[in-house]
């Protein structure tokens, strides 16, 4: 089949068309890898020529292998690294198996759970996405397919930290993610010194979404901070994370020698990047309310 | 004309394919407003319905003006508030306008020199980018339509800060800016605590230039440091620019205090900002050799 689509198809033209309909990224795709219609999302896999595998939900560009480390390491190591102890760590969302793999290289964590409400990701990952689904095997990990809105809701005093590796607040199931109600109930389901992280959109062409996620965090959690990070084929490159904390602050009780002395590797986090990447530019804090 | 285009056309599908060819951004203009074969490029510029005005050299974006200052903010205020007291300020490149629009931001400055070798960008400038070519004709201002390299070559031991608001080394009359002897010939053109800042590309598509640049800036300078920025219309939203300096540190030699008495808006630059921009990913020292 392979060869069939190489020789009929010069390259697969793959746009995206980013909110506002009038910019994106297009994509020369050598093939489509996988397809498939599951009852949540449709979801695609391409092979591109230089960036390796792609995944798209719903038309939305997840990541692609060339550069996803930007977007895990900085989704979970800013809230792995905050916390003093991480053992109980609850990943909404997620299912190529990315943000787990994160989460696994701190040997404090016990127990990951991934709440991946689409089983077909996963599926699709374990074949296509060798790179991110390394550890969805792991016995540390346990996967259940729900509605992570669901899933948070039965929780209470449980986890360490909480990730939402969210698809867009427009797509699919993205948008029970983004509710105030989702937030509160994260806050009820982690334990008295729990940390709260979701990725929250870019503020080029998402502003709205930006704005509206880290208010209705902030609302909830009383220490809640914006942080940045390069995703270079994420809309605009200019991605955003939110922590909501109980007690813990991301720069206060940050520990820099358990990073210095991390032995797993890293490409894209440091110390220096950790403090770092709550700089915001003015525009940035206009738009969030954050002075 | 203008009637008349948009009868006959939907949109205009403008695509920037990237280095290695396989991806770029896409923009669906409104119209092409201006577009000239000067002795040096191709210039065009475009409306696009929610950027403004984008303009664009030999096929390359250079900025719009939905995002221009992320760009020219970053560039012009982190070698300008790191130099105590900038009076003779020289601009290669940067013919739009927008790099001396934030230098003369500055009311230390007494002498901005624009050294832009395509007389056509600065016309086209006047005419279309009004957000831009604001300071063009300010006294403080004057310009020279010559090869950047050769005007540095004739000067020596008078500028307090270098600029290079560049076009991409591949690109047109670029190629100049990006060797060593250029560099060099800046050196000896700056004052004894002079300063120079360069656009030094982006390290996802262009990897190769990043490190060459960095590399020959660093054999030059005995103070050089890379610092990143977004703009999210560029090649991957992840920018670098590199500081060459005889004496002064863009850190250590900071004066918060100036940038917090600074009378004129800025939307991006701000003091956070500016020692945030200095810490890079893992990945980004090791491809530039910075640790």
């Amino acid at each position: 089949m392979e060869d069939r689509e190489l020789r009929t198809l010069n390259h697969l033209m793959y746009m995206e068309y980013y909110t506002g309909g009038n910019a994106g990224l297009f994509m020369k795709m050598k093939q489509l890898v996988y397809s498939f219609q599951s009852p949540f999302q449709r979801i695609d896999i391409f092979e591109h020529p230089e960036f390796g595998m792609v995944l798209v939900l719903d038309g939305i560009t997840m990541f692609t292998e060339a550069d996803e480390f930007m977007y895990h390491e900085m989704l979970v190591h800013v809230p792995l690294f905050t916390h003093p102890n991480p053992k109980r760590v609850l990943i909404i969302g997620g299912g190529d198996g990315g943000s787990l793999r994160e989460v696994l290289k701190h040997p404090s964590v016990e127990e990951a759970i991934l709440c991946e409400v689409d089983p077909y990701v996963i599926d699709a990952a374990k074949l296509h996405l060798k790179e991110m689904s390394v550890e969805l095997d792991n016995p540390k990990a346990s996967i259940f397919n729900e509605n992570g809105a669901d899933f948070v809701r039965k929780n209470k005093d449980y986890f360490d930290v909480i990730i939402v590796d969210s698809t867009d607040p427009t797509a699919g199931e993205g948008g029970h993610l983004f509710t105030k109600e989702f937030y509160s109930n994260c806050y009820k389901a982690l334990r008295k010194d729990g940390i709260f992280c979701a990725e929250t959109e870019d503020p080029f062409y998402d502003k709205g979404w930006v704005a509206i996620a880290y208010n209705r965090i902030s609302s909830v959690f009383p220490i809640s901070k914006m942080y940045t990070g390069f995703m270079t084929t994420y809309p605009s490159g200019m991605w955003t994370y939110t922590i909501g904390s109980k007690e813990l602050d991301p720069l206060e009780d940050y520990d820099e020698e358990r990073v210095l002395d991390f032995g797993a590797p890293l490409r894209y986090y440091n110390t220096e990047i950790h403090r770092a990447s709550f700089a915001l530019p003015t525009f940035l804090k206009e738009l969030t309310g954050q002075f």
